[in-house]
Parts: C-alpha cells; structure tokens; sequence
C-alpha cells in the first residue's frame, strides 16, 4: 500500500492536481479549468469528481493521506480564500471545510508561495535547512518563509508578502492599489515595464525596437538578452538591483542560510542571478556578507505547484 | 526558596546585573564600568566578584537558575560576541565559556534588542502572544522578533537588524558603514539630524535655533515640540513617516500581532507614534490593514535591559 496525498494548486485560470507519495513521485495528475466555475460550490463539485475519477485509473493499491491546496490569498489557519483578486469567487470561501464533505481526510491550504517554500524544503534545494526563503517571480512576486523550521504564517495567516514591500517612492502602480510594491518591478510584468521605460529614455534601434508593451514577453526580453541586446541587459541589471536591495534588507530582518528564487524570470537563470546576487551583497552589513546562498529552486516549474501542495500535508503529519 | 537568575546587559559604558525570580522582581542589582576593562579577562573577573558580593548581600534564600547576558552583537548560537563596533574588546569573544567558568549554570546569550523582545513577551506587554516584533529606538535602531513563539535567531545568530535595512537609497551615512540604514533616521541621533537638515533648508527662528548639531539632543526636540514648535513636530512627523514605511514593509514579511517600540524615543510618546501609526497604516497591503498594534513597551527603560537578559534564561529554561 503506498500512502500518498493529492496536491492541489488552484490558480485563476485552471486548477492542477496530482497524487504524490512521500519522495516525491507524482504517481498520476490531471487538472480542470477553475475559471469555467461561477461558483465556488460547482468548481469543488467538478474538481472532486475528477479527482475521484483519477484515483480509480490508479493501479498500485494506495491509502490517502490527506490534500494540501495551494491557492491565491489562500489562509493557513482558517483554511480559506479571502478576497483571491484573481478568482471569481468574492469574499470568503471555507474551501478546507467544503472539501472535507468530498474527502474525510485531513485537508490542509495555504497560498501558492508558502507551499513552494515547504515543496522545498521537503522534496528540493532546501531539505535539512532551518532557515530559508523563496521568492517567485512569475507574473507576480511571492515569497514564503521558513523559520526555525517551521513556515511563517504570522498572526493571520497572511505572512510573506514581499512581493507587496515598498521598494520605490511614488514608484510604480501595482495591481494590489499601492505604489512602488517589489511586484511591479521583479515580476515577468514589471521586467516589461522596465524595458518599456528604457525604450522611451534612450534612443535604441535593437531587436525588441517594434513590440509594443502589450506585446513584449518576459520570453522576448530573455532571448534579446541572450543574443547581448544591451537593452534586455540593462533591464535585467535594473531588475536584479532592485531585488538584491529587497533581498539584503529581508536578511536583516532573517538571517537566512539560502534564497531561492523560483518561476519565470528565475528561469533567465544567471541574467537575472548574477545581478541580483551583486546588488543582494553589496547592500548588506557586514555580518551578513558572502553568507547567505542565492540559489535557483530546484524543483521543476511544471510540477512544483503539486508538489508543494502535497507537501503541506506530509509537513504537518509529521509534526503533529 | 526563591528561584532567580541574573541577567546582564552590557553595554559600552556600564555593565549593569540584577537577580530576577520569575514574575520579574529584580530582589537587587549592580553595576560595573565596561569601558574601564581593556581585556574581557579582566572585566569577567571584575564583574563576577561584584555579582558574588552582591549575591551575598541578599537575604532571602535563593537558588540560582541560570544567568542571560544581553550584549551588542551577541550571538545566540554560539555564545560570543563578535565585533562589537562599541566595545574595546576586538574580534570575537567567547563570553559564555568564560562566564561558566565563574559561575557553572546554564549561560544564554544574545544581543540586547532581541532580550528586550523577550522581556516583552515574558514580562511585558507581549504575555501570550507569539507573533511580534520590538523596535528598539535610542541611539541606534535595534529589533527582536518573535514568531510562533520563538525568538528569530536565524541561520547564523544575527537576525533580527531592522536598523540596518536600507531605507533611502544613497541616504544619510550609517555607523554601519552603509547609507540610508534606518537607524540613520529613527534613532535617537536620526531625529538631530532630522532636525538639523531641517534648520539648515528653512527659515526658522524657534527654541531650536541657537543650539549646534552636536549640542542638540532629543530631549531638547521631544520639550520644544510638546511646546508646539513646528520644526521640532515636522522631524517627529518625517522620522514618524520613515519608521512607519518600515514597519509596513516588515508587516507584510512577519505579519504580527503587535509591533512595541521601546527606548529613548519611544518615550516621546504620541508625538512618534501617532505619526508612525498614520504612515504604517498608509503604507500596508490591505489585508493588514487595521489589525496590527503599535504600541509602546511596557517594561520600564531602567528595568528592562536586566529584565529582558533574565527572561531569556526562564523561556530557555520552560522550552528545555
């Protein structure tokens, strides 16, 4: 009998699921589509028929340990989604307990960041660490923290919103409603935007010349700089000092053993490590330089939403 | 029998000790001068004879439990002190090897703004709680941070140095040797030079005007704004705003219970933390919103260097 547990990751276009045992191996996934559900009951009614229906396809016999969910604005302690901006289900949804009517086992939710950070810590780069964070720059920023061992979630259940520190003064709007947030600059977004601001200060006659901002990928600006665009390079530069500053002011605050950074823009690997890391070092005390390991996650972007969600669960059973 | 323990703090001029039973009743306490030793060796020998007489002095009988040292610099893992830019002893120095050697009881050791955080929690304003954070405002900026309970050591034993995260880009030199460092704006010294640049950009004839950057302290500011001095209520507004931007940018890493601001000007009262309060506020993502206390720490000024290096010896003992 292998003992597994379903990682959920609920994004706002579609919602991935897999049944993963302790070391990691993802024995079967599928996914629905989330934003083809209105409401929220239908979704979970959908959802777990095809997770019933996925376990059936299972031959090894299995015992089912429990569900971790990943969700945007997801709350660890009251096992809700609260005011998600990028779902369509408004206010407050007791997702934890609807789910339990589907499958009594423990059922355990937490926002996407924090389940990568606990992905990593238990299946990836971060195994035996105590004291780590992760970063993800995809089309936001989010970042989940590991403390003593253990995830900060805070008083609320909301902790670990670096994306949404104020890193610039009247800087840039961010989709939150604030000014100047981490997210509107370390994102794949807010590369784009950098990119199109250098466009508009310095006249440039490079490969990115004719795509309009709403055209311009994070991917564009990856291969421009691959080819030794120095357009590209700069906004990379730019990027990773603005993240290294935000970076060495977390480890004031931390004092981790290792960063990792994960998703898209993690992807660009040394374009946006080498800055990051240069500017990260160049803004800390002394005590805390040339300490700290900036590391790219090691788990795989296609199944660490998974992973990481199932992973909550196998995290908490093992400290209860 | 009483069960006590001593707590040390040492600072850069006076070393002051108190035995402490555990509802935080200092039964008798003592100082030395640090800065009369030009080597450890003889300031251990000098203060463990003075603890030893005054241990004698006391009447009542007591058993002693352990002692905790709050120390600039203090390093928690591994009992030492390292670098100390305010003290005369150079490198790193093995402070709690040294203190068994006189008295063979448990040691603790860490710096002094985190032992203010346990004092906190131990004795103060922070009973109960396990998610805060104190902000320590006097000559320097110094922070202790609680989460789940325990105090943020980090990887290394050095977390937990909010005044040295980079607030103003290319701003005001920093003792650390960085600029724009918090502690260049929220301390004690932060708000003279707030006050100075203030004087030195606008016309102004008010109670501030004769005295010199160096002659000025922040008594003086704290009197001549209670007095409605507008320049003195501007510096408490600017240093109010730049303190609460921090604390909003910390909130959204540790989401706490409640933020305590201890030390020389936090005693000013309403006059930093209302300003504080207003630019915190301002400046969080709204699921922080109104949730987050500011207030000021509960424990005496003259109390709480002996009380916090005390309770750290009490919540070792109680996790042991």
């Amino acid at each position: 009998m292998t003992e597994v547990c379903i990682g959920i990751d609920i994004g706002g276009t579609n919602t991935i699921f897999g049944l993963v045992d302790k070391n990691g191996r993802i024995l079967i996934e599928d996914s629905i589509r989330t934003s083809d559900h209105e409401e929220v009951e239908d979704f979970l009614k959908a959802l777990a028929s095809k997770m019933n229906q996925t376990i059936s396809e299972i031959s090894e016999p299995i015992e089912l340990k429990g569900i971790g969910i990943g969700a945007p604005n997801g709350n660890y302690y009251k096992g809700t989604i609260e005011f998600a901006p990028n779902l369509k289900w408004k206010g407050i949804i007791e997702l934890v307990k609807m789910m339990k009517q589907y499958f009594p086992v423990p059922v355990f939710l937490t926002n996407d960041a924090n389940a990568a950070a606990i992905g990593e810590m238990i299946y990836g780069g971060a195994k035996g660490m105590k004291d780590f964070f992760i970063v993800t720059l995809g089309t936001g920023v989010g970042s989940g923290f590991v403390i003593n061992g253990n995830v900060v979630y805070g008083h609320d259940g909301f902790a670990g919103e670096l994306g949404h520190t104020i890193v610039k003064e009247n800087g840039r709007d961010c989709g939150c409603g604030q000014k100047g947030c981490l997210e509107a600059y370390a994102s794949a977004n807010g590369l784009k935007r950098t990119v199109c601001e250098l466009i508009a200060k310095h006249s440039y006659s490079g490969m990115l010349k004719d795509k309009s901002c709403e055209d311009l990928s994070a991917k564009d600006i990856d291969t421009a700089a691959r080819k030794g665009d120095t357009m590209a390079l700069e906004a990379f530069e730019i990027t990773g000092k603005i993240l290294g500053k935000s970076l060495a002011n977390t480890i004031a605050i931390t004092s981790p053993e290792a960063i990792f950074l994960f998703g898209g823009l993690a992807n660009a690997g040394k374009l946006i490590l080498d800055p990051t890391k240069k500017h990260m070092e160049d803004n800390l005390l002394n005590i805390y330089k040339n300490k700290v390991k900036l590391l790219k996650s090691s788990l795989l972007e296609e199944n660490a939403a998974i992973l990481g969600s199932s992973a909550l669960v196998w995290n908490e059973l093992e400290s209860l």
